[in-house]
């Protein structure tokens, strides 16, 4: 597999935004965030970690992006397809980027509108004071769902990514079985996964989500303790692993030792749902169709009332759409997506089984390698 | 080393505020970031990676911190010390908390005013669309840096966390000589150091920084790829490792094989200058006077154009304040620093050192093993 994208991509991905900001009658988009920054430039770096600097692209009516950041990007910056980087030496603590920032906006748009991603998922990062400046001397409007429309949709070179991702997972959730046992702490199996997940092949392993219990887990979210596995628990391991700027969002459910009656049955249950889920993930359905395929095998009861039955997918761990039954969004060709559904077991304990697809012209074609069992370690 | 703050952690943070908040006639302040969110209610997983969901804390002017929060975080956030917990059935594609968050900040702070972070290093994370509408009914001001002021000065039990990363940071430098060697890629390299990292204990790695080449390295937010490291290369690896949400940010440089004397020459300078900077750090001394006590070693040249020589580290990988000759932040008791001096070697390659430290009453505590030499990989 070959790192990073070729020029056309990137070409592609701006001709794309301009011809929807020409209909919303946008004169430059204003972007803030690692993946809107990162979709039109290809500025991949862990570096983000750090609040300290605000990075700007503006994506003008015609032409290429332009970045205004910190110095300190500009050598990677300068080796990606971008031509014009206009820096300033941040921190700056008098005016962090600010005025070059409005002044290249002016240059570019004029007295034209500027806007921003302001819809769910989104956020402007950048100091809220800053925000405010802008907005005096520029009208920021709403991209109008832009950024999301763009993004919700996969090119092959992006396909290809995170079907690798989900191809080092596989390894990964391979390896699982000779490493974890009981009496392991669950802090322990989850940082032998990670090095299972570098081992097979991931940049990075930004997101482990486990669950450990008899007949399953109460949640999804909360971080590895020091619970040690016991002979009959059920063991979930949900990984977004990424390779070269993208993820992979999948799980496996382990049972050390034979597994209670009552997860096995749950669990084919969710073996059966995230199939109606394939088999429901065509061009032209809705985001609320694929929902409603699996609720109808799972029940959707207790174990839906905080989630959703999965989501897209891509330079984020979840993206635009949620498979919930208001989320009208027409799935279309390109769309990468999880299929996610829970099901409660016992006593508010649930299970949670995860998928990867990417929506082709006639159906979904399978990213991860959909499970059919829970895993037994003897 | 235990996980996680005893009660009076969160009560002594909480109290501090709202005497800060007082002073500033602030009747309730809005956080919604995670390391914001964490500092009040301990509230800690790596389900921020998914942007899907805003999640919101307000501190009233007295009492305990209220979580309005995704339903999907009521357990978590349950088995926190907060009480008051309101949660919404989220993503709600409607209205995703803003009815709520608003209703609780009328209840909470009647007409008064409510702060959010606006500086430096901080954004609000919620979709813009949802902050102006916010906006309309609530007077959203200044925190007036309350936030910064808290954050930047640790607790007792803070810095024994950041000790711990501190610590496993350490087992992996050394594990570095043992797996490093000519042949090897950037990425295997990095891969592997992340593995070593994890089997010393850390909790996950969100940053590995690193460089290669010979005499240094041109940047130092560059993802790891497929250069290979060649006799004579210097090998820099820089780590933000976590252990229980807080993390260490150092780094080594390593040699492989003999080193070329203008390497050590520079790195000598480094050595020294992190060592001027050591002193340079006790209670009264200003941001700025560490910059000047480590420039007037290194030269501050070409190589600090772009960056600066160290800032704040805690539950971010960095925070406030920045070592810059225009930080005049006061140094105080408490606060954790990291001395980051860099130094151009030939042809704009640099070299890059980084040590972590706590202030004291009477001077600064390493909390990193602070290097005396390149290490040499034979």
């Amino acid at each position: 597999m070959e790192r990073g994208f070729g020029q056309a991509e990137f070409a592609t991905r701006t001709k794309r935004a301009q011809a929807l900001m020409a209909k919303h009658d946008i004169s430059a988009l204003l972007l803030t965030t690692e993946p809107d920054v990162r979709y039109f430039t290809g500025f991949l770096t862990q570096f983000w970690q750090s609040p300290t600097r605000p990075w700007f692209v503006i994506i003008p009516a015609s032409g290429k992006p332009i970045a205004v950041i910190p110095a300190i990007g500009q050598a990677l910056m300068n080796a990606t397809w971008i031509d014009d980087i206009r820096t300033w030496a941040s921190p700056d603590l008098m005016d962090d980027g600010v005025t070059l920032l409005g002044d290249t906006l002016t240059e570019i748009a004029g007295q034209g509108r500027i806007a921003v991603p302001d819809g769910h998922e989104s956020h402007i990062r950048m100091p809220y004071a800053d925000v405010k400046k802008l907005a005096t001397h520029h009208s920021l409007t709403s991209d109008m769902g832009i950024m999301r429309a763009l993004r919700m949709v996969k090119s092959e070179a992006e396909i290809d990514k995170i079907r690798h991702a989900c191809t080092i997972a596989g390894t990964a959730f391979d390896a699982v079985k000779s490493f974890a046992h009981v009496g392991m702490t669950q802090s322990q199996i989850n940082r032998q996964f990670q090095s299972a997940c570098l081992d097979a092949g991931a940049d990075n392993v930004p997101y482990v989500a486990m669950g450990l219990g008899p007949c399953g887990y109460f949640d999804v979210i909360s971080p590895a303790g020091d619970i040690t596995a016991q002979t009959g628990d059920i063991l979930m391991l949900d990984t977004g692993l990424m390779w070269d700027g993208y993820f992979c969002d999948y799980d496996r459910n382990f049972s050390f030792g034979t597994p209670d009656p009552r997860a096995v049955s749950a669990y084919d249950r969710l073996i059966d749902a995230a199939r109606a889920g394939l088999d429901a993930a065509r061009p032209g359905a809705a985001a609320a169709d694929l929902f409603h395929a699996m609720a109808k095998i799972t029940g959707a009861g207790k174990a839906m009332e905080a989630g959703r039955f999965g989501h897209g997918l891509g330079t984020q761990l979840t993206e635009w759409p949620s498979f919930i039954p208001t989320d009208h969004t027409e799935i279309t060709e390109g769309m990468v997506l999880t299929l996610e559904p829970s099901i409660e077991t016992i006593d508010g304990r649930i299970l949670v089984h995860e998928e990867n697809i990417v929506i082709r012209a006639n159906g979904a074609e399978k990213l991860s390698p959909f499970a059919t069992e829970l895993v037994v370690i003897p």
